[in-house]
């Protein structure tokens, strides 16, 4: 069995413990927080709930601690404190970023003589895979990544923050006709507004200037500037009737053409009813990985690139050959 | 530079040739044949045509031998023999004697103490990696593979063999109706007749019935009696014009749900101007990482399920993670 730790308890942290449930060879040994523990429930029988603080001293009985935190403050303090201490996995999706937190992590990782593997999930994670795969395969090529329809969590937190708004939801929708060009072979340059339009649900405050109110959103640089941005005005109720999921996707498309110009394509693409589960069902599955890393003594960190894919699997390699080859 | 040597100058070999050519660290060194050399004449200036005898005492200057043959006779032969004397690659793609083949070229190689690597391409191959991938993110769910539409071989060649028949190309055909139900998550139960059609556009030798080669070739057990098939009967010249390529490609999915029931799909999909061109580049780049594993030590037979992604990329690490994660 390998010995699961959680810490953080938001959506990321609620879809790994459901995550550990569909994985017979896992087991979910504590949820730690931030929180006063005693503030905090989780949705499995016999598991405790601990402060973030028993993890400081590396005796915690764990064999992958996941880290469910957020990427602009929380991973780039957490991940590499922890992994001195223990194997971790953390989402770090800053891509920008990534050089940075892997270089802070390794050392650490290093220094503890543990295993770690940051910016998991599915982009970064299984799309930065298809991306590298479909780069070996067709060298020369085009790159294309698509993401949504799905409700981005920075750009609904961004409305928030809006004067006048009581709640929102944006959804990120992918440009069908861009979708197309990129299908048909033709390898077109598309610009931000081209590929992604964005769609706001928007609840407003008593009183609050709806039209001040989409202004502000439509013109918000780098979030919704770049963009055909369409406002929604809705109750409470409706939002929460009808945008209460988290649901997101993408596709990532690699067309190319062989030495003779022979065109190829190859598209990669998920459709997700809930962001975070899917997330941490990834997170889940590489936590085995590390922790067969770990238990080959190596050490430092490593992302979805380093990790042959059968580690990520319970069944043996024959078993894999012999049903999945 | 990975020297490249090819045994076998058919279809894949030629794709083989082709693919080195968009490797800038990859050199094709020379082609191995089991004819006379003399009657073979390949794309590339400069590079030798050799008798596969050469090959016979394990000092052929090559890193990696990419063995183009057949998967009923030729491989099960020739991957075995060789692994003992050079690193291999090979496309070994009956499903059901995988482990068998395994077997014996794991212990050919863990002889020689060289790499091997078999079942390489793209199903078995890249399709297998999305099998095995989508598997672990969504442990319940239910997989499908659709292949085409695209030439089977195997199928233009059982054609091909009926008295009366001169010339036929099969086409195999996913049925939209079955692909748009697995898309839908309501994870069907689908029997070879409602997965895919086989489509022929056979030649006739003069003075043939084809109302007879019609009647054997849609009631062929195992090829054909299974399928819808439709037959064709059109000039040489309009096979030659219309069906000259050998596309192909195919989906795999995966429709599953969290432990919340929330419902996920992931879809894989190829859609190949030139099966032996691609297939080739999956050879080359799973070629690289034959080499790198054998620099580290490694022997004995590999899968592509055994290969860490960052292996089959020319960038180093640091790159990947900068500009593919």
């Amino acid at each position: 069995m390998t010995r699961i730790g959680i810490l953080g308890y938001g959506n990321l942290g609620r879809g790994i413990e459901l995550a550990v449930r569909q994985n017979a060879d896992m087991e979910l040994v504590a949820v730690y927080t931030r929180r006063d523990p005693a503030s905090v429930t989780i949705a499995t029988e016999g598991v405790p709930v601990k402060s973030a603080a028993s993890l400081d001293d590396g005796t915690e009985p764990i064999d992958v601690l996941i880290i469910a935190g957020g990427s602009a403050t929380d991973l780039p303090e957490l991940t590499p404190k922890y992994a001195k201490l223990y194997n971790v996995v953390d989402s770090f999706d800053t891509h920008a970023n990534i050089p940075e937190h892997f270089a802070a992590v390794d050392a650490a990782a290093r220094e503890g003589g543990r295993v770690a593997l940051i910016s998991c999930g599915w982009d970064p994670g299984l799309f930065s895979l298809n991306r590298l795969y479909a780069n070996c395969m067709l060298p020369e090529g085009a790159d294309y990544t698509f993401w949504g329809k799905g409700i981005s969590q920075g750009h609904s937190d961004a409305i928030r923050r809006i004067e006048g708004v009581a709640d929102a939801k944006q959804y990120t929708i992918p440009v069908q006709s861009a979708l197309d060009a990129v299908r048909s072979g033709v390898n077109p340059e598309l610009t931000t507004r081209e590929k992604h339009t964005r769609e706001c649900w928007v609840v407003l405050e008593d009183g609050a200037d709806a039209v001040a109110v989409e202004k502000q959103i439509v013109e918000m640089p780098n979030y919704f500037a770049d963009y055909d941005t369409t406002v929604h005005f809705i109750s409470q109720e409706e939002l929460d009737r009808d945008h209460a999921g988290l649901p997101h996707g993408g596709f990532v498309l690699r067309t190319g053409k062989s030495a003779a110009g022979t065109p190829m394509k190859i598209e990669y693409s998920l459709d997700l009813g809930s962001n975070p589960e899917f997330t941490s069902s990834v997170l889940v599955a590489y936590a085995r990985a590390v922790a067969r890393f770990a238990q080959e003594g190596q050490s430092g960190c490593k992302t979805v690139f380093d990790i042959a894919p059968a580690y990520l699997s319970p069944e043996d390699g024959a078993t894999l050959r012999a049903h999945m080859l």
